[in-house]
């Protein structure tokens, strides 16, 4: 970041927030527009709210995590906080339009933790997150399958195919599982959150935590054991399905039949084989009451055991894929263990904390859009593809060659620049009055425009101008440009440029959608 | 807002600030990507900046303004506040990365002001800014006259042609004036505030200001008249040129030649017709070190008398609308006073005060976009449009006519849903297990949405359904849809939609080009 010494600021951005620019930048916008291209095929409509609320509003909605709330100074009148998530501002929104029974919502924006920053990571105080959220009362599961094919259609869409898994359950089941194994009330929630840990610690040391730790029966554990070791699809359901224990438990027996109509509506979505139906998975917020997913790629914690359709598809891609050390260098990837990259849930009862009447069912999702910026941009510098992004798109830079009797074309540029944005071309043109040539075509080559647009004296008095296409090879026929008529330079180039971005889009595919992770 | 009584919480957003949803989303939405194509088009690149600063960043450049600033709470750490423009962060970004000499930047976020709110004159505590600065030593007035072509291509796309104007004015010419006319070394700034109101007041009472309230010399006030007054074009930078009083002054005498350069060049770029030079603008930040600029539109303070660009066009518009009370309206309407919609101006010295070594030049424009989306959006209204704009763009709904054996046939949508999605094609469906046809057609009518899909169950047994456009008139021949292969729906569908596409984007193109404010 060039910081220079000896200011008399203390010049850096807060602890834990960055600037986003330069390719950077561009690379994150082109992951908010697929995402959100996404959420609009799926009748998402855009909702916007302040970057604070009041303080009462957030109070008692992230338990232990209320600490990390960032809080505005009392400058006199309300006092407010930053929000934390993009969750309870929608819930809040929800109780105060109270005539809005159904809807489907998306808002990509910053929150706010004030947590420990550890960048490396991924982790930072100010991040993005990219929501979509289906409220309203509905027939049990359609809305929350349709949040599991959207999650499946971004990561398509990125290129990140066979390559990311989407785990699954119900906290009913769970629920279910902790009462029939006999986890006294008042363990539950600790139990639970050692449970999510199977993730990153294996069975014997969440074992110890439960009974060391958290003192629980070592015989209640090893029941415990049984169900949430497993891991699968339809046959663990059918399994499930056929104990009977679990299904003389109501709240299990409820989870169990909302997750076979689950999987009869992922597979009419054609996404069941990209879940993984995981009886480990326990989600942190307390305010989740239906289903639970997370989502995991090959580089974050957790997928190594429980990806095996992800493990499938890698291997089947391996044997056709050009590159064939491509899984080893995976095996170094500095992305490794940065945790989930997208997550959510159904929601029942939040809405109703803010307005008791306002019983408004919710299902969603929350993408992590740093962290798959991260997994992406390591992708590309991994396959040398860095300078592949330019920090702008500029289509022609308009120069002027020699020009002793004009004084450096200035005006003879900026006219033809004019004549450019008018037709909507982008064009940049040097702010000197009298540049080079070999300077010009440097910033034309730095900025990676297409295009040279070159002004002479003579051929100007005759009318004319010349269209060079930058980086040609030595004795290409055009390597000098085209000599065309002013008057047919924009449809000339037009066609140049329709040409070109052929090339350019399927380029653009292959680092998004072919930068396979 | 539909605010309920009786919660337990206080439901609502902070003093001064707003959700945006729905329809207003949209077309705000729609601004922002009319701004952002036009920053491109010049080689803007983003940036992204945190939305709070370390305190010590942005201390000692609002001046009394100062007192408007958010502050976060000290919880610990670093003290920091909301960042009260995009300009103080760009500044302090350019500082931080001195290897960096030149750049376009554009950044589209919102801002902080702890001001009182009017939120009928558009004064938010939180509200958006879209700004595009240009970064570097160039050659006089080059980068200066570029921003002003953006500012006029930004207006004309959005279908302000002829009904705004840009006026002109240069911080050294100002100063030299002042110095000419005898101006007190003391009194500059206040002087130069009390100009500052002549779009709001008439002559006598800025006189009386002066005189009265500031305790300048009469004659010295009536010698400012002679110049202040002055509203122009070309013609009266020639007046000023000859005038030896201002030329025997270096700095009147710097800045008219400037000016000079600067009208070259506008007419190079085919925005002079679009520019007042206005000699009472004066703009209170105290950073600006060159040329000065505000946008002004008809409905907004201040225009009635310095437009004679404006006017005229309005006029020849009149002769020719449809509508001939149009400018008879104008007079009621609600956006009166919402002050100026764009300005900005040259800079030079900002980045020099976070780096003593990076003396960097700046030059650039920051749109109100709050004010552009509510002269827009009351625009819309009063030529009833509202219902044009949606606040979702789904193309297709898919829905079932009766099918008691198929139990409503949901999987089956479900499944026709996937392969439109996969597609690319925006489609809903219920949610519901067996819903009415007449509740799915007001769906779809309800969300404006263009086509519904209709399975019923023989079509389906035989691999058809019905493809029927919403909204057609009775007895025309396509009214109760028509029959396709299923094999062919999407093919079909995409036909279809592209010819209606090409309708709603002339229709588009009219809400936003053609919505003349």
């Amino acid at each position: 970041m060039g910081k220079d010494k000896g200011t008399t600021f203390n010049l850096k951005t807060p602890k834990g927030t960055k600037d986003w620019s330069g390719a950077d930048a561009l690379l994150r916008d082109r992951i908010f527009t697929t995402i959100s291209n996404v959420f609009k095929r799926h009748g998402g409509t855009a909702l916007d709210t302040p970057v604070f609320e009041l303080r009462e509003i957030l109070a008692g909605k992230y338990g232990e995590d209320s600490k990390l709330i960032y809080d505005l100074k009392d400058q006199g009148g309300e006092i407010c906080s930053l929000r934390y998530d993009l969750t309870v501002p929608f819930a809040r929104w929800l109780a105060m339009n109270s005539h809005i029974t159904s809807i489907k919502r998306y808002h990509i924006a910053k929150v706010y933790r004030r947590d420990q920053p550890a960048i490396n990571k991924g982790r930072m105080r100010e991040f993005y997150q990219c929501d979509f959220d289906i409220a309203g009362t509905f027939d049990a599961m359609v809305p929350d399958a349709e949040i599991l094919r959207i999650v499946s259609e971004v990561f398509e869409e990125l290129g990140w195919s066979g390559r990311y898994t989407i785990k699954l359950n119900h906290r009913k089941i769970l629920d279910g599982v902790f009462a029939v194994c006999g986890v006294p009330e008042d363990k539950l929630r600790p139990i639970s959150s050692a449970v999510d840990k199977l993730d990153k610690m294996p069975w014997a040391d969440v074992r110890k935590e439960m009974v060391d730790d958290k003192g629980l029966d070592p015989e209640v554990a090893d029941r415990i054991e049984k169900y949430v070791m497993n891991k699968g699809s339809r046959e663990l359901l059918d399994s499930l399905l056929k104990d009977e224990a679990l299904n003389a438990n109501a709240s299990a027996k409820a989870g169990l039949e909302e997750m076979a109509l689950m999987m009869d509506y992922l597979e009419a979505f054609g996404v069941l084989d990209k879940i993984s139906f995981d009886m480990s998975l326990a989600r942190g917020l307390d305010y989740y009451t239906g289903v639970i997913y997370e989502v995991v790629t090959e580089g974050s914690a957790g997928v190594q055991a429980d990806a095996p359709e992800a493990q499938k598809a890698a291997k089947a891609k391996k044997g056709k894929s050009k590159q064939p050390s491509e899984d080893e260098d995976r095996s170094n990837d500095p992305t490794l263990g940065v945790g989930s990259v997208a997550a959510g849930g159904r929601y029942d009862n939040l809405v109703s904390m803010f307005q008791p009447r306002a019983q408004i069912p919710c299902v969603g999702i929350s993408f992590g859009v740093d962290r798959i910026f991260s997994i992406t941009k390591a992708r590309i510098e991994r396959e040398q593809k860095a300078d592949a992004l330019r920090s702008s798109e500029v289509d022609a830079y308009v120069m002027a060659f020699g020009g002793k009797g004009f004084g450096g074309m200035l005006k003879e540029r900026m006219d033809i620049c004019q004549k450019l944005w008018s037709a909507g071309i982008k064009a940049e043109f040097s702010y000197k009055l009298k540049p080079k040539l070999p300077q010009q075509f440097k910033a034309a080559e730095q900025g990676s425009i297409p295009f040279g647009i070159i002004l002479g004296e003579e051929e100007l008095a005759a009318g004319k101008c010349r269209i060079k296409e930058m980086g040609l090879p030595e004795g290409h026929p055009e390597k000098e440009g085209v000599e065309v008529e002013l008057s047919s330079l924009v449809p000339e180039l037009q066609t140049r440029l329709a040409k070109k971005q052929q090339g350019v889009v399927s380029s653009l595919a292959q680092q998004l959608q072919g930068t396979s992770v």
